[in-house]
């Protein structure tokens, strides 16, 4: 059945009602076998005010509360959303789009973006090694000094701000030395007393010794990240089947795009973008797309991911510890990484697979009986068989939930931090895309010490590619391509990762390093051009570095 | 059925597994018509690690969001706890007890602590107008100074100092002149630098103007409130007949007890107080006993609050304010105090009073046919009558949910602020009490503009009670007994409050004010004793203060 909305009175205008009608407009949904939602063309407003809430636990993101929901499409099936174009302008906090349970969601055609966004920004008038002077737009980036504090309001937020991220002014990329910037934070940063001023806010360092980037300049751009990771553009859980297609991401409060335990994912011309109308140095305000156990193939197609405050994709499991070994193949287990809470371990019938924590190779697989949640941070799971030599400080992840991933005909440039995050057992393809990030352009890794994102990849191909100047700021990356799980202890042959083919990529250089490789047991590097350029510093490292890799195949010499 | 506790494998000692075991002996519970748990002596430790985790939106406190709890009743009929004495002692954060829809609850002889409490303290080793050196016992409150901003680090976290409260050092009370101190807020608060000393920290104010307390001096006590109030002793909802009896609750990190929505509720020798082997300035974190839309009947007996740090009962309703008529009899409405967030309105059958925001004098009433909440701001209510003449901003108020109150034999003092808050519709007795507050001993108010706590009080009677040196702060009390309905406007004849008799208590007082009273109908004053002595500053008001008030009956004259 196909609706116009207008029908059911959203329409475009400034109205703090419309996020009450679609609350009764997807309760009728939900209902329905089949539905199409068609929006005509104009600017609609979602308001926090009157929308659904619900308690969500958001993987890698902060915050586990009770969120407000515009489009709340749970327990919805062959529902589509076709915008037409629309502009939907969501006011903070809001999480746009939540799919529950949900199966066959086709969402198409629409441009978001916040009122006011949850970053602010402010351009650098005048630098000195202990000393910004900020020039601020105080009608879109309201804030104000309190007892040498700088704090930002916005719709129905008020934060202090303790770090950014500095972006170079011309090349609008973040700079090439400590592009983030933290202060007055309780466990450490720069301490810094602020005072306002005509044009907008000072900061000076007051420590010893502490400076600003030795890259700090002015008519750089500062990302004042002031609010918490906590509202995703897309939330998906448990659902099978979610197509985005021509979506314009113009600004969400985390992460653009998170799904968990959902099978079959499409992605095309969803673009993270700037809004054409606004001249902001950000767009999304996390990682661009996100996949944490999901399931079947993920398809990521002519996608364009520029300037959001974290990597372009990333796509993990999620490493459960053992804290107690209470019975025969009964474990109490418990999340780690503060972001990762409130995450269930999978559902019965799925396959375990157990980990040694020192060299992150498998000690035994089985199949998940029953498990309980005791809370967001300890569960209970009880496997069909026992697992001999597990330990305490082990970690198990699930291995029924690694999908297979094609991404390809994508744009990834100028954000913070990374590109690819890989590790998925499922065969990854990455061709024909475009990488200018300023960290390792591709990367897989892995740990159960500090993030604990799973797992061992399984086949990676990469072909047809452009590495264009990656891995310019070296603590996001040792070189354009990083294989490097992190172990404490390398087993005699095994390795963690499996094999990973790089043919026919160019990569545009501006020093030697093409590819960091540890703990993979297979390379192979072939027919690949490498050019070298001029125009960032020269980072020191071998072309080929490798340590516990069994075979490198290096088809090129 | 008895159950000795240690059959489940509760047993005393410091032991992570016992909320754990809790847990599954409650869940047995709940299956059983009757069941009586017995302690034996001893000290249980209860860890959040764990518990038992739920969603509450929790009255009268900060934060709307997941709690862990170490006794989660809910849903258990006729059970009994009986502690023998047992020591119970939580580890931050936890909730001790939460009863939701119970019926016939019974919990006896228990004592109760937090290994470390939410709160810490420091004594004034030496005082300036704008600089205190503190001492503070590093074991016990554990803290450090960062980027000059104090923060307090205990079991699971880590708070930064921003107010205090000053006790005196030899009364053990609060300071007669400015008790409260803020500081560094964002909405303002004196500016003030940290330092670290030997013996704890020194703060000094930087501020032009700036100076503490007049009354701060060296052996002064503080008691630092860094830890939002979110965890109350006991929290009960939606329940009927609960009786607690024999409590001794040493420390609690919000409220000592808070009931919504319950009927008949009795509290016998449940005492606020310190333990005994500890020497701390406080007790309970906030209020002592405290009921929002309860029913039935009220009672408590040879109670003890002490040193709390908030008043120790508070018996109200809440006032919703319409936003928008939808149509006959349908109104939008909203929770407006930001800590009464998420409360339900009642059930359908209750009575609803329609009240005037600028008299808060009631429009008329009808029976709530049906609500939806639409989330923890919003709900729409629809009534069996259409009311007229009401206007957005009018708000309402339950009636059905107006218990009476009965208050005797208690002992009330050194607590922050002040002592029996009392809106009701029910009768209210007061007898036999002894008050020693710093705010008015009584105060019946209610407002719709800040607290928006109701209501309409119907008939309340104080007698044989001693109000021993009340309303020395003046922030807090106009006078030992005051009734304060706060109003835009008064109405020609009709009052907010109807009726309060004082007879045969004895006023001990360090200068003339008795009572201040507006907007109520009648008040009875008769065979008090008054007795003039001396310790407190002589504050300015005349013996009995009146204004709006119909029928002021002074028989002692």
């Amino acid at each position: 059945m196909k609706i116009n909305v207008n029908e059911w009175g959203i329409v475009p205008g400034r109205r703090k009602d419309t996020s009450f009608r679609l609350r009764d407009l997807l309760d009728f949904c939900r209902m329905e076998e089949e539905t199409e939602l068609i929006f005509e063309r104009g600017e609609y407003h979602f308001f926090p005010d009157y929308a659904a809430e619900k308690l969500l636990y958001i993987s890698n993101h902060d915050e586990d509360t009770i969120k407000r929901i515009a489009f709340d499409l749970s327990g919805c099936n062959n529902l589509t959303i076709r915008g037409n174009g629309a502009m939907f302008l969501f006011h903070t906090d809001i999480l746009p789009f939540y799919c529950h349970e949900c199966r066959h969601i086709h969402i198409e055609g629409i441009q978001m973006d916040y009122e006011r966004p949850s970053y602010s920004e402010a351009v650098i008038a005048h630098a000195e090694p202990g000393l910004l002077e900020l020039s601020v737009d105080r009608v879109k980036y309201p804030f104000f000094v309190k007892h040498k504090r700088l704090y930002f309001t916005g719709e129905n937020f008020c934060h202090e701000l303790q770090f950014w991220l500095e972006m170079d002014g011309e090349k609008g990329e973040p700079i090439a030395e400590d592009p983030d910037f933290f202060f007055n934070l309780p466990d450490g940063g720069a301490a810094a007393e602020w005072k306002e001023t005509k044009e907008g806010a000072e900061i000076r360092l007051v420590g010893e010794g502490n400076r600003f980037s030795r890259a700090s300049r002015e008519g750089n751009r500062l990302i004042l990240r002031h609010h918490p990771r906590n509202y995703p553009g897309f939330y998906v859980t448990d659902s099978v089947d979610i197509v985005c297609k021509d979506i314009e991401l113009y600004h969400s409060e985390g992460m653009a795009f998170i799904a968990q335990y959902t099978e079959n994912i499409e992605l095309e011309r969803f673009n993270i973008t700037f809004n054409p109308k606004k001249r902001r140095a950000f767009t999304a305000a996390a990682d661009g797309f996100h996949f944490v156990c999901c399931s079947g193939l993920i398809h990521i197609k002519d996608c364009l991911a520029e300037n959001q405050l974290d990597d372009p994709l990333n796509i993990h499991g999620i490493y459960f510890r053992i804290r107690e070994i209470l019975g025969k193949g009964e474990y109490l287990a418990e999340l780690v990484h503060h972001q990762q809470k409130g995450v269930k371990p999978g559902k019965p019938g799925d396959v375990i697979s157990l980990v040694d924590k020192r060299t992150m190779l498998e000690k035994g697989k089985s199949m998940l009986a029953e498990y309980r949640i005791l809370n967001k941070d300890f569960c209970v799971i009880k496997l069909e068989d026992e697992i001999q030599g597990l330990v305490p400080g082990d970690v198990f992840e699930n291995r029924s939930c690694s999908p297979d991933l094609c991404v390809e005909g994508c744009t990834f440039r100028n954000n913070r931090a990374r590109g690819l995050l890989l590790t998925t057992a499922g065969k990854v393809i990455v061709k024909n895309n475009y990488f200018h990030v300023p960290g390792a352009a591709l990367l897989i890794s892995g740990d159960c010490r500090e993030w604990f994102e799973s797992g061992a990849s399984g086949s990676v191909i990469v072909e047809n590619n452009i590495f264009d100047k990656c891995a310019y700021v070296t603590n996001w990356g040792k070189a354009p391509i990083q294989v490097s799980p992190e172990t404490e202890e390398f087993a005699d042959k095994k390795r963690v990762h499996d094999r990973l083919e790089i043919r026919n990529n160019k990569f545009i250089c501006t020093d030697s390093r093409l590819i960091w490789a540890q703990n993979i047991d297979t390379i192979v590097f072939e027919g690949n051009q490498v050019i070298l350029e001029e125009g960032y510093p020269e980072r020191e490292g071998e072309s080929f570095y490798t340590s516990y890799v069994n075979h490198f195949i290096d088809k090129n010499d």
